[in-house]
């Protein structure tokens, strides 16, 4: 890899080498901080105080077809999904979002049938979590990109950080890992599955749901101490909420979906690699205080979910996966725009 | 021009074919829209009604390299000029931006300097008006794409929308047109001006104004009935009070700035076309009912700014220019992107 270098001689890498993450950091580095900011830079969402204790709550993510649309992936289904993964960093916080809007960057080419299918797609995902698209922007674009920014209100004291877990805490996910991860093989190697199989997987990467359900009910219940959606993969998130809380995890089990555990099997995968550092994947990652689990996960299943307990947050610092006796180190990495590819 | 054809035989065009504005209603006819919208779909700005008269205000607008980004301009002037065109909306309808977020799409290419570069413009452009960058995503596009939302709060009551002219009210401007018009043709063209109208008109371009402080002290007088920027030139914006208000406007004066009038003179170019059809302009442009010009002006004034009365708004539906006694039909045209080029 060459760098390049500016006029001073200091050595300047490209965002290619430098990564997602470090180029956050970068950018963050040159912004000057809003005095009293609810939420933490960095977090899941944004937010900004409103009067009697209720803050605005606001997130952007961008879709780029580049990047982030598979070629399986219909325009709807590209469009549906720019509006889930914003719905789900709405959820892990436990907030209602109300309003969306979107930027399109179109490509000259596209047909009126396709902005139609996107426009449907932005419909159908805000109205399927309850908000509505009001405003946006349209231009044109070489990539196809759909950046929804969405909006929502609540209480600042109900808000689900990822800063908040202690040592004894319960360790939990909303749902079993490692299908995304597994339809993203699927589509990429051509591996061979039952018909049935590549449904589930293919369906797990082109139509995902966010657990807005849950994080709601999770919010309301006052349990939880932690949160984080897991759209960079459960390894990452684990170490998000470490960084951010200053714990560590013992993780005593990993809620492998079973067609993943099938799907590795026959294809000799590995597949605690998939459940842990896929991405793409919108299950919530949470800890709920120890005396009230019962609470936590009665609220989830009233909802007509599952909470499944997955191990504990430790006085240390590192994400240690412990099953059968057997330990080893789960590391910090996952999904990663400019390092990981589609 | 080719036109696809879909399976049921009807005919598509293409985005291209289409262009922004029609793009937009084809959208809006997929939204389901939101119950009791304080704002109305396709103003300058978006609204949720939040409590006690009390609304959230919302902008998305997105810079695109490739269509926004002439090649004189910097990286720090485009950022700074990413969050300038949001505010500018918000001016129009006389609110204070508080919190933007930023969705980036980075070219591969782009050097850590450049990422800085952009970052500290996009502080630039939010400080500049009191506002803050609080968050936003990152990742990989084909084009630079700066992609702001901006929020801010707002009485319902006080929003000057572009709904509210009615005729006999005085149709006015916040300042002097043409230039960004003029400093296009310059970059494109290679014209030859002064290197003193050079620098104007690039300055024009490159390091455009929000009018915040002038649509502050506007919509505290309670005087405006209607309001939008120019960022799709004048014609366009007068077009647009007259389609969302119903009336028309006799336009006595046009106000060109010095510098235009001479550029255009030198290099035998029509005035009234750059300074009414140019686009990528940020001044207000919006009526008065007549017994409060004054406070109206005032207001301006007081805060350093100058209210330019243009014309009245009559019951006709069409844009009339009335000057010197010789009449013309001022066109629904200007800036668009797909038709437009820079």
């Amino acid at each position: 890899m060459v760098n390049h270098k500016n006029e001073k001689g200091v050595q300047h890498k490209t965002g290619a080498q430098i990564g997602e993450r470090k180029i956050i950091e970068i950018i963050k580095q040159h912004l000057e901080a809003m005095p009293n900011l609810p939420v933490p830079f960095g977090d899941d969402v944004s937010a900004v105080n409103l009067d009697q204790g209720q803050v605005a709550v606001l997130k952007t993510d961008m879709l780029v077809g580049k990047t982030d649309v598979p070629k399986h992936m219909s325009l709807w289904q590209a469009a549906r999904k720019a509006l889930v993964m914003n719905v789900s960093d709405f959820a892990s916080k436990g907030v209602q979002p109300s309003a969306a809007l979107v930027a399109l960057g179109l490509p000259r080419g596209l047909l009126q049938k396709d902005i139609e299918e996107i426009a449907r797609g932005l419909n159908a995902g805000a109205r399927e979590y309850g908000a509505y698209v009001i405003g946006g922007d349209t231009g044109e674009a070489t990539d196809l990109i759909i950046s929804v920014s969405l909006f929502g209100t609540a209480e600042k004291q109900a808000l689900m950080l990822r800063s908040g877990a202690k040592p004894g805490d319960i360790l939990a996910v909303t749902g079993f890992f490692g299908k995304p991860a597994a339809g993203l093989r699927l589509l990429l190697n051509n591996l061979f599955v039952s018909a049935n199989l590549r449904e589930v997987m293919l369906g797990a990467v082109c139509m995902p749901k966010a657990r807005l359900k849950e994080g709601l009910a999770l919010g309301k219940t006052g349990a939880v101490s932690a949160s984080i959606d897991s759209s960079d993969g459960l390894a990452w998130s684990l170490h998000e909420i470490c960084k951010m809380s200053g714990v560590g995890f013992n993780v005593t089990s990993v809620p492998l979906s079973e067609e993943v555990r099938r799907f590795a099997e026959f294809n000799q995968l590995d597949p605690l690699e998939l459940a842990l550092y896929g991405g793409e994947e919108y299950e919530l990652v949470l800890t709920v205080k120890q005396k009230s689990w019962v609470d936590a996960a009665a609220a989830v299943e009233a909802v007509g979910g599952c909470l499944l307990p997955i191990g504990k947050a430790t006085k240390d610092s590192q994400v240690l996966l412990d099953v059968n006796g057997k330990k080893q180190i789960i590391e910090a990495r996952g999904w990663e725009h400019f390092k990981s590819q589609i």
